[in-house]
């Protein structure tokens, strides 16, 4: 039998992808014409473009149309992975909410460029089909959505949640499904619904602060998790903490995480779903960006594997089409019944209009087709955000290397307060995630998280070169 | 000095006056043309006009575009009112929620008369008008509301609802309002965030099962106080239950209360703010009818009258413009902080397109007009519906009388259990309230509430005779 890569396509392949993983080649040079490959190394058109869709298929390479292939991915940009995170066992409630209002107060504000924003920005999502879907809705929605939707939410909608759940190889039907104001609207149902004052739940560290902050006002003990930058939570701690009889939910976001961008591999998903069975410990699955992957497909979640209907699964289109819409949704498993209630008694429904909006775009292929377009635009940017932080920021800072989502997680030299770091970059208009906000521990003071979901341009690439700066010179105070 | 009615259109309209109130005219009689008035009465055509215009102000005579005035109200409609509510002093949590989804669970069938439903008809909403908001929403709203609201929610609506509360007398800046997923979810923001399991909120009684179910399902007890159909909550019974300690906060509907239809006078407002005062507890006003008065001025909220920012002063446009938007508020007084937390962390923001456009409706004359045409349309339909139960319910039949509002309270003669009649009436697709379901206690067995903010027309008249028979039907089985 032939070696695979003894074919002529594979051979060209290797060179070009030697040349981009020892940096000759970098992010962004234009690679030889198929022309040029056929001329230098005798083959056929046919043979160079096999080379080429082999670079494309690992993502390395890129084609730009009419203008020929690029690179995407180059030596530099592979960062150092930061360690495996573990918080002490008990969490304890220090005070992070002024913190995340000085950060978030400050956003909407012209001209500061957004890198805490926790959505993609609004250039990279589809406002006038979103708008052309709102004239439709008004024409087919029973009374244009001026009446009360039923409490379960839009039948169109849940039928197309429904639907696309195939792709992580989920089978539930519409019936099951509740649709809530966005996705920490389905968490804030599930929590109320599941847990009482003083009970605890157990999440990933470092984990998004609204969800910290949900924990907080329902007065919920929040045990944080170590995790793995690349494969989420650990499972062995995660054994060892309901052995203890220590955890009465969890609360994981299963695929490219905030803010760590790690992503539980099926096995683990697997292995967490049988462990929490065994001690019937119910999960809320927070699953909202499991579309935007990098992969060839989309990663399945844990709902895929619970058999008991312990999962709750949650999610939404609040990073992928509009978060200003507040559609999102859960499927409840065995808690149905009290979710719905939740929602009956808080909300009595959600907004009717938007959610017709959203089950139009879901019933066609715009839904994919506008995917495809982010997922290859947002993994663009983390190469380029990858980049330039290698490029521009202090030695020895490390990034997470997320497999799909629009947030990264970067751990500078332990020297470096991010508290600090904000208050300087934010007097040059230049706001991020300071990491200290994504836990109730005195930890990650030297990290911060980054938006990529935003539009590059060459004034983003200087503001990330003068964040790098501010860095470096926090470093020289010591 | 002349005494008033001795003027010659006062004698002629106290004539016709007398003729209603005896019964010899009935409601949709026409009356005689103004020249006929002329020639009997040997007056100008200005008398007759000032004595048609004084009649049309005592509300008894409707003006109809070319066709002439009509008789609105009539002897037989005035039905005995029920009596103040006495509910015992300790809430008892029986289980209403099988009803109240029973009853709603059928309520969006087709060819089912929702006398049962709690906002009016879509035939009375202004829908094209909000379609045509909708579109110049998308093209006003930065991003097309695609993007998330801030917490507090769209300053152009929370101008509005600035500017709409000085015809309450009230005098709050924008700064001073969130704006909410509707009325319920601002309820239960403030709930949340001034009550802890095990407290004890004050209501009304019978009171909107929304309102029982939120404290329910946050483990707050419920005091039921007496009210009156007229003036609402008994002062007396608050102030001993004040002075007992009893009460952790109140949440009343001051204006056009559901299901009772009352409306506290402003002295009552007056006192009941200054009691609350006194005993340092907090008041959720719940005034989402308030704008649907049939008086001559909107009645003011216990917010005007709240010097010590006690009072969250909550709305919302879900009883007069758009229920299925989910737009309502709050002015949380002293509370802000902590009711903007809730809205934070349970939500992030509201859905920013349907503020917008309710924005636009409130900053024109649009939501003045419609209010007029709507406040003209419910009070018709109370006449109309008061004189049906008067003709067509068992004798003893009694009903509020609401000064605004779309909902009345009646109470059918005690031998008859409406939660049974609902089971007959359903099956001739005529749903309504059943009274158990407005209290916790064992109480309101043979009340129940109707929606009158339909479409009148001849079928709703048949299915109300139809209802009326049903009824009479179950008295004749003791």
């Amino acid at each position: 039998m032939k070696v695979k890569s003894d074919f002529a396509y594979m051979r060209i392949a290797k060179v070009i992808e030697q040349q981009i993983l020892s940096g000759t080649l970098r992010t962004g040079d234009k690679l030889p014409s198929l022309r040029t490959i056929c001329r230098e190394y005798g083959v056929s058109q046919n043979t160079a473009l096999s080379a080429y869709y082999h670079l494309e298929s690992k993502m390395l390479i890129e084609t730009r149309p009419q203008s020929g292939y690029y690179v995407r991915y180059s030596k530099t940009t592979i960062l150092s992975l930061p360690q495996i995170t573990n918080p002490d066992a008990s969490a304890n409630y220090a005070h992070s909410e002024l913190m995340v209002r000085k950060v978030y107060d400050n956003l909407g504000e012209d001209g500061h460029l957004p890198l805490a924003l926790g959505t993609p920005a609004n250039e990279l999502l589809p406002i006038a089909k979103l708008n052309k879907g709102l004239m439709v809705a008004t024409r087919e929605l029973k009374g244009s959505g001026v009446a009360y939707d039923k409490t379960e939410g839009n039948e169109r909608l849940r039928r197309q949640i429904a639907r696309w759940s195939f792709a992580m190889e989920c089978n539930f039907s519409h019936d099951e499904i509740i649709t809530t104001s966005g996705c920490l609207n389905a968490l804030s149902y599930c929590m109320m619904a599941l847990t009482k004052r003083g009970d605890t739940v157990a999440m990933e560290s470092p984990i998004s602060f609204g969800m910290l902050q949900l924990a907080q006002v329902l007065g919920i003990k929040v045990l944080e998790l170590p995790s793995d930058p690349q494969s989420g939570v650990d499972l062995n701690a995660l054994e060892d903490a309901l052995k203890d009889g220590k955890i009465n939910v969890c609360l994981f976001i299963s695929n490219f995480s905030n803010p760590l961008g790690s992503c539980m591999p099926d096995e683990n998903k697997k292995q967490a779903v049988r462990l929490l069975a065994e001690y019937n410990v119910p999960l809320i699955e927070n699953d909202l960006n499991g579309d935007v992957y990098f992969g060839q497909q989309r990663p399945k979640s844990c709902k895929t594997y619970d058999e008991c209907g312990l999962v709750l699964w949650c999610g939404s289109v609040s990073k992928t089409l509009a978060p200003g819409y507040r559609v999102g949704w859960v499927v409840p498993g065995k808690f149905k019944d009290e979710v719905r209630r939740m929602k009956s008694y808080h909300n009595i429904s959600s907004t009717a209009i938007t959610q017709e909006v959203i089950a139009g775009f879901l019933e066609t292929g715009r839904y994919e087709n506008h995917l495809r377009k982010l997922r290859h635009t947002l993994h663009g940017n983390l190469l380029k955000f990858s980049r330039a932080i290698a490029d521009y920021f202090p030695e020895g800072t490390m990034a997470s290397r997320p497999q799909g989502g629009f947030i990264m997680w970067v751990e500078l030299p332990r020297a470096i307060d991010t508290m600090e770091l904000y208050e300087k970059s934010i007097r040059h208009k230049i706001g991020f995630a300071p990491g200290r906000i994504f836990t109730l521990q005195n930890r990650y003071e030297n990290c911060l998280r980054l938006n990529y979901g935003l539009l590059w341009n060459e004034k983003l690439e200087r503001d990330l070169k003068l964040l790098g700066e501010l860095a470096k010179k926090e470093l020289k105070r010591f």
